[in-house]
């Protein structure tokens, strides 16, 4: 993929703060995690995604990470390493999927693909990686959806298009953080491949 | 690769807190970083690791992170969450380099092959992703260093035998995390490919 079609690449990722699921399998809300904001969003810069949509529903939550990107789109943090910002200025936050799809679809002019990631195969048509990378670089919309916590709830799921498959590592081992997955994930839809 | 051939992997990581750079190209000693731990062990926990070093020569350094693991791995956090301290087992703090290589040397009863990562290319050997996860499969033995702060010193890289290739996106931007770049190699390298 060459570095003209991968700007214009139309990829978005949404990381979900609710509903997703707690260790007992229940649907909660997560707290929005400072990191995971830096992460995501410098591997989404790495890799030419558009944005990177910070679904929740919680008012202090929007206004705590307004607070975060402010400080490192216009405050010290700006002028401290103006690298996170470039990075950051991806972020958007927003109270619920529904208004993300709604934007993106606005965007792009063109409805995205909804595919949502998850740690074990569930109840979902499963779309292989190396077929979303060609047509992510065909032009085609996705939306990727991460979720944090112990991942998404089911009704996020399924009201998807359909999900990636879960990251194989080599035993049974699959818990990755979401920041991990996230990284990888972009690896395999957009990196340049294994030099 | 078999879970079984994947389960003997020699390999393993060591995360440097001394000697890296600084924003100004400086060499400095960096803080050791709780959530490195956290993710980069549950990476290297899924794709078949041996073991992460985190080195750091300060005393209060390795002392404050034999507490966050004595946490995880005997203490409360053993009862809240027993996949984290599956993970944080593979962690053992050591005070430099060299004691790193000798205890895995001394475990593989071979000396490793040393590979640095960095986010540009140095003067040092490149080793390919598919040679070296080939080199693996076949049983070979390598040890993988990340730095921390804005990278490995210099004395560090050309120390070690060589370096994977920097791990390129899709634009000039290549400022991922070491968290993400951790499960990104360890992806390539030992991952089961892209379903």
């Amino acid at each position: 993929m060459s570095e003209q079609e991968a700007e214009k690449a139309r990829i978005d990722l949404a990381l979900i703060h609710y509903p997703v699921i707690n260790k007992n399998q229940e649907v909660i809300g997560s707290a929005v995690t400072n990191l995971d904001l830096h992460d995501i969003s410098r591997a989404a810069k790495t890799y030419g995604v558009d944005s990177l949509y910070v679904v929740t529903p919680y008012r202090d939550q929007q206004e705590l990470f307004q607070e975060l990107l402010d400080h490192w789109l216009k405050g010290h943090g700006a002028e401290y390493n103006s690298k996170r910002g470039e990075a950051l200025s991806l972020v958007h936050i927003c109270g619920d999927l529904d208004h993300v799809i709604i934007e993106v679809t606005r965007k792009w002019q063109q409805k995205p693909t909804v595919l949502a990631t998850c740690a074990q195969v569930k109840h979902s048509v499963i779309w292989p990686y190396r077929e979303v990378r060609r047509k992510i670089s065909d032009g085609e919309c996705f939306l990727i959806l991460f979720g944090t916590a112990w991942g998404l709830a089911q009704e996020v799921i399924a009201a998807g298009d359909g999900i990636l498959p879960p990251i194989a590592g080599t035993g049974k081992y699959n818990h990755l953080s979401v920041r991990s997955a996230a990284a990888i994930v972009l690896d395999r839809l957009l990196g340049a491949g294994m030099q």
